[in-house]
């Protein structure tokens, strides 16, 4: 029996309506930016399996690392333990955050990593005797689908059943070049009517919402805001960490530094469940005390998992490495001339590009999950190519290592789509 | 610089109060039951780490059929997608759950299991239009640090600065052999007077809380109860699945099925994080609609992920053998040879034993995070002995490959710790 039957008896996909989608596909091998299906057909990687498996599928150096831990140490607790892995990881992760950051704390993936943060946040003002209750977000922001992340959210379509449930957030627009001052108003009138413990924002790309672009003037404003009312920012890079937009971190583009960092898919390369909530020398220091109970309670059992780390090790090694700069580099000045071929295409509205993210927002109308969004999952699909349309942005974001015809393929495909639909 | 030091500069250790807690032990090895530090000396594993590495520590099995997967399919997103070892992970695991369980649902850890559990039970109801917004769940009962496992958590010692933020939820005790009647009384009270979605509960044995066993008669009558008012019941196995109770699953005690399992840790035998929610057909059923949005729009990037299922896979091989099967049976009878020997010993209040799990109560006042039982653990640490009282409570959950000359150092070294406290 094929695996697509198979599949059918006994699982329950994330992020499907399963009366009214299409069978998934059955994979049997990755390689480099390819996946292949279990009729032996390849196809392109063109999102990176949702951007983490950056150095490639089955890249050896991270194989080979987490081999090698297995076979030293599989796993142990990391309360009351520690061990290489973790230290080291560390150590190498500091060197490529910005300054201000300076303690690591593991958890397994994205919305973990930001319950960590607003836990982090909101206890940092209970520690201190301050009652805080309100999370600053983004509209249209995407953190993740535990009950603390899914309150930072904006996306209604993931927490429609769940609203009654979440914490206090209020939300702001995006700030671009043209409404920087009014953004900042509204953010203004926030601060002074509520006790707000932190803001929460994927910066400078919002991904769910659909690769959306802001302003790094903007974004800096809005934060040295929120400093002086000493609101924390919580910069969530697990989509835009390491790499992505052509420098380690998308917040390396702002002046003004975030307090907090959440950090997960491209850290291990796809090859394993970790993620990191790092934070100042200031944010640790709150929870020192004679009173236990004023520590960071929270724990997951996996917690800096050492096969784990030492994949996160060997791909930091990769991503400072000669040879996946060049091809940072190049996926990036590839983009661009794309842009250029494409942007006055009839049905195209708007493209933009940065580091290795291409999005291109069709002028067409389509729901997030309408039945013409799965039309050009499919016509892509066909094609032999693996994009996911978020509503009527088609966006690219491959793995570093992706050959110039693979990207070239990625970009023909487009071109042929938007000539069917 | 010795792994201690460097770990000081940058890490921030869950459940830990960094200003008076004692340095982290640095671990570099882990075979079988042992762990080995920094300087060479060994300990004896008495909690399986975390109660994950049931299979013992580099399990060649586990770890080959890890290497194997992740150089055929390293990683692959789950929406859209499936893979053998998803397939086969789901096969064999319902060939051992409860006949009711039906459907498969993937996570990174046990408070994303928990999350999952909860938000499928309140959009059960949410998707027949009904609001029901209460969850039941034990006095003392853990289930994870995320906000909405929080909720359902009830050990304030983890829970203090959130306490304004979480879930309704109302508590009963576990049930005893005396207080059955009591308890079901309180809870038809509370099921009469709240629109209750779900009670969430360990089995028979809560772990957080001390090892504390309560009543499987008594859990029957409380999930018939639930049943007849419609509410979903979860059981949180994450502690207690796969074999740690004698068997599978401590819900293999009961009569009364629940609808939805948390499973995790042993699950891949702590090789890889990795969770399933799974449920019933009924459960499903109730997502399936011409409405997307009746899905479930809660997804993890590492959902399913290859390696993690493959670990899985292995380790429910090694369950179901026979060699396994023996080791859980001779600790299991070794616990009970113990427990006559040291119930009557006068610094002992209660001494009790299911399957794998022996819990001692010493007769002394202790806080949970106190000075006296940061010293019982040290004292065992001097003897090469990991064990983590929790509060007053004393316990062992050792690896099923533990030897019997490792067991009886533990319980030599239970006694001797005895005579100095």
């Amino acid at each position: 029996m094929s695996l697509v039957h198979r599949d059918k008896k006994h699982l329950w996909h994330p992020l499907t309506q399963h009366k009214t989608a299409s069978p998934p596909l059955g994979i049997v091998k990755a390689e480099g930016a390819l996946l292949f299906d279990e009729e032996g057909r390849s196809y392109i990687d063109g999102i990176a399996s949702w951007y983490t498996c950056m150095f490639g599928h089955g890249n050896k150096k991270i194989m080979d690392a987490m081999t090698k831990q297995m076979k030293e140490l599989d796993f142990t607790m990391f309360s009351g333990f520690t061990h290489r892995p973790a230290v080291e990881l560390s150590e190498k992760l500091l060197e490529i955050l910005p300054e201000n950051q300076s303690k690591i704390f593991f958890n397994d993936n994205g919305s973990t990593a930001v319950e960590a943060a607003i836990k982090m946040a909101l206890q940092y003002y209970f520690n201190k005797g301050e009652k805080r209750d309100t999370l600053i977000a983004f509209e249209d922001g995407f953190h993740g689908d535990t009950f603390g992340a899914m309150s930072a959210s904006g996306l209604s379509s993931y927490n429609g059943p769940f609203e009654d449930f979440l914490l206090k957030v209020e939300r702001i627009p995006v700030p671009t070049d043209d409404t920087i001052e009014s953004v900042i108003s509204q953010l203004g009138g926030i601060l002074k009517n509520n006790a707000c413990a932190a803001f929460v924002f994927e910066p400078l790309v919002q991904g769910a919402a659909g690769m959306k672009f802001h302003s790094a003037e903007g974004l800096n404003a809005l934060i040295g805001c929120c400093h002086q009312h000493e609101v924390l920012c919580i910069a969530d890079e697990i989509m835009t960490g390491f790499g992505k937009t052509g420098r380690h971190f998308a917040c390396d583009y702002l002046t003004q530094k975030p307090d907090i960092f959440c950090l997960s898919k491209a850290l291990t390369a796809g090859m394993f469940p970790l993620s990191i909530t790092s934070t100042t020398e200031a944010v640790f220091n709150a929870f020192l005390s004679n009173q236990v109970t004023k520590g960071f309670f929270h724990a997951h059992t996996y917690s800096a998992h050492p096969i784990g780390c030492a994949a996160a090790i060997a791909a930091i090694d990769l991503l400072t490495s000669e040879e996946i700069g060049q091809g940072i580099r190049r996926i990036a000045s590839s983009h661009k001339m794309f842009q250029k071929r494409i942007e006055t295409h009839q049905k195209i509205k708007e493209v933009r590009t940065i580091g290795v993210i291409l999005a291109l927002d069709l002028d067409v109308e389509m729901d997030r999950y309408g039945s013409l969004r799965d039309e050009l999952y499919q016509l892509f699909l066909d094609r032999g190519v693996i994009l996911r349309p978020l509503g009527n942005t088609v966006y690219v974001l491959p793995p570093y290592v992706i050959q110039e015809q693979e990207l070239s393929f990625i970009y023909n495909s487009i071109e042929e789509v938007l000539e069917q639909i």
